[in-house]
């Protein structure tokens, strides 16, 4: 039987031991995958899971590594775009045959590989096994890495499509930077957890305002989770925000997506079509 | 005696009758201003003072005015962004002989007029007559307006250097916008409120990986005051995590800025060279 091997690693904050171990036991019980959590995952240095030197010394040993068939980010929080640049800089080839799965603050990384031409996905991490319901989120990106279940995508996904995903804040904070991917003609699947609506509404203005994601073929809206209540009552709901500024910047609305910081988050691979 | 006449209306929030008061009161015992505070600033319309339609009217009315002298936003908090592009949009040359002054959310102006030509400034709002100290903060903006008094001036600023001052939060998300104004040579200033240090260091990524910020002469930090507790601790403070990503950016650190979202707010002309 062929294993897929995967490699565990923390771009942005500290794995928690436990999720670690639960995960890796979900994945003994498989049979069908190698998961090698690198004890990166593990360091903590203030808010990052070890200094910018440590995490991108141990993505980019695991991009070099001809072993390796994935690479999954452990978790989010905040720390990726610090190192996002250099790992993708003077790649490796072994780092070409590879597939790149992460979301939340990983979609700095997602982004500067995209643009780099390697293989990304937006989808569970390592430590969504800790939400309610969080087994089906680990399953649910195992039988992707593995055997690219159908099941796992993204159901409103077209096979020829270029599909792109990315947690609303995130793209904000890379758009213009030197990590900025190549929208043109993708279908641009946003989701985002614990903003007020003043902030979505923000940061919809910034990204729709945006000459690069202006060449998107359409927003789709997934889930807009833990909204903070708004001070006044804001007047207008995420998903009006959403089409409200689509509208406003000629951008298409497509519709929902079914991605978010939830244990129901499907797999969004960026070249949908190639897979 | 020359009475500098000062139309305030509110592009973002609703202003409050007792801070309209009191500054009423202010600006009636100097004698040397006449302020004409829009009946816009109550209108309440969710998160805003009326609608974007209303918002949009009522500035630009005062816009239009050939007998205002200045225009002064009357408080910050959400909403400039919504109208700046259209308030910014074919000006009638009565815009043209004013002088714009606020910050915060205002910064969203600031920079659509700067970029359109117009005289702007970034310093004291009505509203900052309720903080601690405020009526200090209403003197200097009334003594910036009616008679461009050198003591409100931030101290940092050399007369012949172009200068520009924001909310950090506010210019990362018109980076890249219609909106965006040229920062060629500027002295940047930079301040900001209730931001977490893990944010203020994602802005400053997003902000310095902007080609159009790279631009500027260097940067200055102001306060960044009521900082939310980071959990875990971020390992930085805010000083340090403007320096870092000036160094990492290759723009020169300035050192310190008297300005903040607090009653010592001085005041910076964006063309101090041209007073």
């Amino acid at each position: 039987m062929l294993r897929m091997k995967i490699a565990v690693v923390a771009p942005s904050c500290t794995l928690k031991p436990e999720a670690a171990e639960a995960v890796t036991a979900i994945a003994a019980a498989r049979g069908d995958v190698e998961l090698v959590i690198h004890p990166q995952c593990f360091l903590s240095d203030g808010h990052f899971a070890g200094s910018d030197v440590a995490r991108l010394a141990a993505l980019r040993q695991v991009m070099a590594d001809d072993s390796v068939d994935a690479i999954w980010f452990a978790r989010g929080g905040y720390g990726s775009n610090r190192i996002a640049e250099a790992a993708a800089a003077d790649l490796p080839s072994q780092a070409r045959s590879k597939i790149y799965l992460g979301y939340s603050d990983s979609g700095f990384l997602l982004a500067a590989f995209d643009k780099a031409g390697l293989e990304v996905a937006h989808g569970p991490m390592v430590q969504d096994v800790a939400r309610s319901g969080g087994e089906a989120a680990i399953q649910r990106a195992l039988n992707w890495l593995a055997r690219r279940d159908e099941a796992a995508i993204e159901p409103g996904l077209d096979p020829g499509q270029r599909a792109m995903a990315f947690n609303l804040t995130v793209l904000s904070n890379l758009l213009g930077t030197p990590i900025e991917p190549d929208f043109t003609g993708a279908e641009l699947l946003i989701e985002d957890v614990a903003e007020h609506e003043y902030r979505i509404d923000r940061t919809m203005f910034h990204v729709t305002g945006s000459p690069g994601v202006r060449r998107v073929s359409s927003i789709r809206i997934g889930r807009m989770s833990e909204i903070p209540d708004n001070d006044p009552v804001f007047g207008s709901d995420a998903e009006s925000i959403v089409r409200d500024w689509c509208e406003r910047s000629g951008i298409a609305f497509g519709g929902h997506a079914d991605i978010g910081h939830d244990a129901a988050n499907r797999v969004v691979p960026f070249n949908s079509g190639s897979n």
